[in-house]
């Protein structure tokens, strides 16, 4: 597997970025929130997906330059209009925003409508921890379940992230959407010919499958977490973003890999941050996080397991190994991106 | 069954309160919050749980009149110091601060350490409603669960509840744990001599049970809902709560039955409000809320389900359904009040 330095492949991407008419200093921004998914091995909302990001600037389903308006502004409460800009670099500022308000009020709270996908939720909540700061972020998405009791593929998996600042050990990084598993397990079993179990989805009578391609792609619908309580889950956050801001509800936006030339796939983000200087203190806040992280850590394992870890610590692990050892890229993300240098005249980020 | 009306039944339980130390216009506020449980059908937080608090006031296992401290105030964050106070009167003062914080800046979060059980989570949330705010509470408890890939019962199954305000919808309000089952189920399984699905409980070696026994009151852990994610939640929780505090991590507190002499059962909660002012506007949220719960309600239902509820619209007909014919006290409950009321000298109340 061809294995590329982490520079390398945020060069790469801001250059294709570039030439797909996004600023230099945005290319940049986004270029390395597209290139951290992979760095902390979360591929699937990596470097693959920048052929159809790139695809849908070229087509006009996305706007090139972020234009972003303040609708509302209430001390530490924003209320923000995105025009259809992309949502990494939506995200990137509302954050930022969330975070200049806790600095002056201790907690900062940003709400966002006509945004986009924005890639893995937990880089965002991330930013606040330079400052010691807890962050949050809640999103919707695309259709993806049914209420609980329906059969229409009308709510999102809309996941929510967190990150808390620590002493000695690795910020604690929670980062999920809400449903059991995503779409992309079942299409994998599907693939591989797997029944899946009973739990993962509904068929598109609504009723519990076994069968991958009837749980999804077949018209079926992902299972929340916890049955009811992650259907609750999903709609209180459609109300914190969708419902909020008069954005686009789900059940009106299109996956990045529909046609959509409204020109606003519409997702819509909160964002807070707090600062536990309001609080213990945030040197205190971040030894206390160390000791509990701790007890967690060393508490007695369960029969035949090895390590008990916090959330964030395996992706943290990644990070380290592939800062080390370079990015690796699958054959088949190798040969997209080799089809986009070919189509953008750029050239592929060198062996590692 | 015995019927009581809920004035009658609330008017009883403030005499309680007030014949074991607490003031006449706490006792109140404690004593709504107390029958209300009951009122929405969540009787194992209501009058069943009267005995017990009383037993712990008269122990002195819990402060009898409420005081509570400003440690921290920053703008719209305050920082609470509970003193061991019965938790319903402090998360019923916390959650008017935040309230009146999000009154003057759009949204305010309250941090709160050294309380107690509150009963209903839900309804501090609730609160906010009145202003037509969003409502929110975060909680730690008594440990219920193992970390993930643990066996030790450390971590509580730390719940969070939302309230939102509608137009002409009942109010929606997800109010739930993070584990798939109560304690309380497992025990009821147990009694009946039931076997319980693999997925709801762990034994005490940490591995998964069909044993209700094995899976709770033989040191076994509650399962978190969506396995990880689940326990990512409690984690979250808990830093939100007790790490933010320095309050008492959960596994630190003792259950309401358990001796503490220490006089602080010790439980942290957080509280946000915020209004929707800020955004969309109070009066269209509302009317969006509407929009929203009618998309859902009206689409398409699973084979076999007659209605699709939201959170909180159960509860909510309850409400009505016992305002018309009274609450019913369980035999079991009846009886426990008539031997607090022997004791008390006061009267049960009368049958509606």
């Amino acid at each position: 597997m061809r294995r590329v330095s982490f520079e390398s492949l945020k060069d790469f991407c801001q250059q294709a970025y570039v030439k797909a008419g996004v600023p230099e200093n945005e290319a940049e921004i986004i270029a390395d929130l597209l290139v951290r998914a992979d760095l902390r091995g979360i591929e699937t909302h990596g470097v693959t997906r920048l052929p159809i990001y790139i695809q849908r600037l070229q087509k006009g389903y996305v706007r090139p330059v972020c234009q972003m308006t303040v609708l509302k502004e209430k001390g530490p409460a924003v209320f923000l209009q995105a025009h259809g800009s992309m949502g990494h670099i939506v995200a990137y500022r509302a954050m930022e925003r969330a975070v200049a308000k806790a600095e002056e009020y201790g907690i900062g709270w940003v709400s966002v409508k006509d945004s986009g996908h924005f890639g893995v939720a937990g880089l965002f909540p991330m930013m606040a921890l330079k400052k010691d700061y807890i962050g949050y972020i809640v999103s919707n998405s695309a259709p993806m379940m049914a209420p609980w009791g329906g059969r229409e593929r009308i709510v999102g998996n809309n996941p929510l992230a967190y990150a808390f600042p620590t002493d000695h050990y690795p910020p604690l990084v929670l980062d999920f959407s809400c449903s059991v598993v995503s779409s992309g397990k079942l299409i994998l079993c599907r693939k591989k010919g797997e029944k899946i179990p009973l739990g993962w989805a509904f068929d598109k009578d609504g009723l519990p499958t076994e069968d991958p391609y009837e749980g999804y792609e077949g018209g079926g619908s992902l299972a929340p977490i916890g049955e009811h309580k992650g259907y609750g889950m999903v709609i209180a956050h459609e109300i914190l973003t969708a419902v909020l801001t008069g954005g686009k509800l789900t059940r009106n936006i299109k996956s990045l890999y529909e046609e959509d030339k409204s020109g606003i796939q519409g997702t819509c983000h909160s964002f807070m941050a707090l600062d536990p200087d309001c609080f213990l203190g945030r040197e205190e806040f971040k030894k206390n996080m160390d000791l509990y992280i701790k007890s967690i850590k060393e508490s007695p394992k369960a029969k035949g397991t090895q390590e008990i870890l916090v959330p964030g610590e395996p992706e943290h692990r990644t990070e380290l190994r592939f800062l080390k050892e370079g990015i690796p890229l699958s054959p088949n993300t190798e040969k997209e991106l080799a089809t986009l240098c070919r189509s953008l005249e750029i050239a592929l980020p060198p062996i590692y």
